[in-house]
Order: C-alpha cells, then structure tokens, then sequence
C-alpha cells in the first residue's frame, strides 16, 4: 500500500455563501493529495505530462460528512491499494484534526497525449510503484 | 418523475491544460441542472434559502465518459425520481448534442440554516412536488 | 465602435461565504463578454485559437461598485473603441438591471501558440473589425 | 511599510487549456498574499468577519508580464505602505524563482457586516498596525 498526507489551508475563494467550501472544490483538494502521493514514490504528475502521459478521471465519489469552512487547516489523506492495469484506483479521507469532513474515491486511466487514446500505464511508473506492494 | 434540460456553453476557464473542462467543474453543471429541475417544480433554491432551508451535498458521483471542450454546448439533463424524505436525490446525464459526456448522481440533504441542523424536507417543496408523482 | 451586451445568471459557486460573488469570479464574465463581442463580428475565439493564435491577457482593471449575488441576472456590456495594433483593448460594465456592479478594462496580446511569442493580430481578425471603424 | 511572502504551488485546477493560469486565478493567490500579511501583523482575517467586519475588494490592478505554469512554486509578495483611512491598499508582486509574473494592486473598504455598511477600520486593526509605521 502506498499511503501520504498533504495539509492545505481552506481559501476564501473556495467557500460559498452557505459559509463553507463549496462542494465541487473537494476536487481539487483530491487532485493535489494524489499528485503528493505520486511524488511520494518518485513520479512528478508534470514530468509525467511531458513524457506524454496524462491521467484523466474516470470516476469521482465522494460521501461528505461534515463542512470544511474557510482558513481551516485540513489534512489529505490520500492511499492506493493494488498496483494499476488499466486504470489507477486511490481512496481519500480528508481531516480537520480528528474530525472527518469527507469520504472519497476516483479511478484515473492513463492517456497517450498525443494520440488521445488510452493506454497502458508507463513501465517507469509501475517499476516505481513495484517496491511497495512486495 | 420530473425531468429538466439546460444548455450551456463551456467557458474558458473550465478548462485545464488538458485541454478538456477539469474534472471538478462539472459540479457546477450538476449545481445548475439541480436549480432548473427545481425552478421548473415552481422552487427557487434562492428563495428556498432566504426562507432558512439549504440543501447541502450529501453524495456526489461522477462516471466520466468523453471530455467538454471549450465553446461546446452542453445539455444537463436533470431528473428526480422520488419524493424526497431526509433526503433528495438527482441524477444527471450531461450531453453535447448525441454524445453523453457523464452520467451522475448528487444527493442532497435538508438544513435549517439558523441551526445548522438537518431537518425535513420543507411543506412547500413536497406540496409543489406532489403533482409530478401521481 | 463595437459593442456587445450578454446576460448571465450567477452561479452558486461563485458565490463566497460574505454572500456575494468572489472578486476573482468576474474575470470569468469579462471573458465571456470579450467572446461574445468577437463573434459578433464574426470571429471564434476557439477557431482563433485552432488557427494557432491565442491572446494573453496583459491588464485586468476592475472597480467594484455593488456586489452581485446568487441566481441575479447580469448583463455583461463589452466595448472595442478602436483598431488593435499590438494589443487590443476592451472596456466592460456590469449591470444588474439598471445597477452598474463593476467597470473593467482589458488589455489582450496576441500569441503564436507554436512558438508562444507574441504577434501582431491575424489580417483576418483585421479585416473583420474593419467594416466598424469606418 | 508592512511585507510579507508566502509560497504557493499552482494546482492543476488553476491551468486552462492554454497550458497557464487562468488570469482570473491569480486573484486567489492575491487574497493568500494579504490574508499572510494581516497575519503577520497579529490579525486573522478570520476572526476580522466573526468580529462583524469584512473587507470587501473595491479595485483590483494587475500586469501580466510572464505566465505560472502547472506545479510551479510561485512567491506572492504583499505590501502595505501606509496606515488605512476609509481604505487599505496592498501592493503585491509574484515570481516563480527570480523572474517576476505579475504586479498587482488591490484596494479593500471595510464594511459592517450586520448592516452591510461601510465603515471606518476597526480599532484593533489600527492599534495593530501602528508600530509598523512608527
């Protein structure tokens, strides 16, 4: 299992006028536990781009609990479980200190820039990711 | 059942270096194809807020099946298929003319917002709802 | 002179937690105003863009005057006074029926997309703008 | 003069499909920058709108000279150079390493939040701030 932690601080512009974040911003909070989690065992998501790779969502859930509300300091928790084939599965639970605010999952594929067409995942990706699931 | 359709056109900011709209931005189509449905029952959601009902997000799924571009024009189909009870739930299909682009599902809880405590779905949302169920 | 007005319905998540719209947000209507005044006189921006020429932002001027808020209605009147040399100017205001909400002004660049260097404007950009400055 | 610098991380989020940031985006990173600042000097911003005070934005200025790019860490420099009367004016620059994006100003009012009025700046705010011009 590969495993990180990120922590963010809740900005202005991502509240509503309910008073807290708005609910399609958790996206982003994702985005940045799993590129955390990347560079974690060694892959930079931009690097992964220039190489001509990219890794768009295929699936986005998320189960909120309770309401982040703006300059809380929050804390990403981001985890993937099994070594990718087609597609890339991480699992999020994001914190305000002991409190959980959300529940999350989102499966990413792999796409060949260049021709717009999915693809296997890259075999330095998987050599990087190897070490942890043996 | 009741069942709505918005057009709208994807704006440039939508987008990310991808070159499609970014993942977390559909929230906000789903968000305005939940607020037509409910204009169409005779419900403004703004109102609904002013009177001290909000309607925060519970649950959010997205299947992501072919990417909005800049400029394109697309329909956010909105349904509801029950009356709601503790909660209201909506499903999303989103197009650009034939082709869907996601499917997805939100749903929705009731809560007094001088208490910020859940509550029931308010008298006048069910009585303007009744019609559409029998 | 060329002039274009567009209405627009403030989403929810633009909103922030003082119950207007986010400061930041309005580049996003501007944007939509300048768009809609190009393709009054016949250009799209995204074809522009698939021609290989993109046009960066250099200024962003705005004064606030009264805040929009959710589900209002606002028109976005954009101006182009003169012919673009290096860098083409737009004006905007804001109204929310008869309440001008900001004033702003734009400068763009043009940019080879290939080459990211900056350009002079396209001859058929030119020759679209023409006919209303004589 | 009061400064403060804080270092940012430009999220994927924050990118369109020109492969920079969105123009509009850099606002957010304006609002980190003074938001650090009034730390600095002892002030929550938070705490400012609990007290019933918001500041809302009355101008913004910006100059576009380079663009930020995915993953860059960016530096939003901010700077108050002198005590607010019925307005607080910050100057900001960002750079990525030593190459500066963009220079902005911004000029904030100070509003009751209870009657929505304008307002002359709180006296905490005042007190706190003095010894920096002193």
């Amino acid at each position: 299992m590969i495993k990180s932690s990120e922590y963010l601080r809740v900005r202005y512009s991502e509240t509503d006028q309910m008073g807290f974040v708005y609910y399609g911003n958790y996206a982003q909070y994702l985005e940045i536990g799993r590129v955390v989690l990347m560079k974690k065992i060694g892959i930079s998501y931009r690097e992964m781009e220039e190489e001509g790779i990219a890794m768009p969502v295929r699936d986005l859930n998320i189960t909120y609990r309770k309401a982040a509300t703006y300059d809380d300091e929050i804390r990403v928790d981001c985890e993937v479980r099994e070594m990718p084939e087609s597609k890339m599965l991480f699992h999020y639970k994001v914190y305000r200190e002991e409190t959980i605010l959300i529940e999350a999952s989102t499966t990413l594929l792999f796409m060949d820039i260049a021709t717009k067409k999915l693809c296997k995942p890259p075999q330095f990706l998987l050599a990087k990711m190897k070490p942890f699931f043996s």
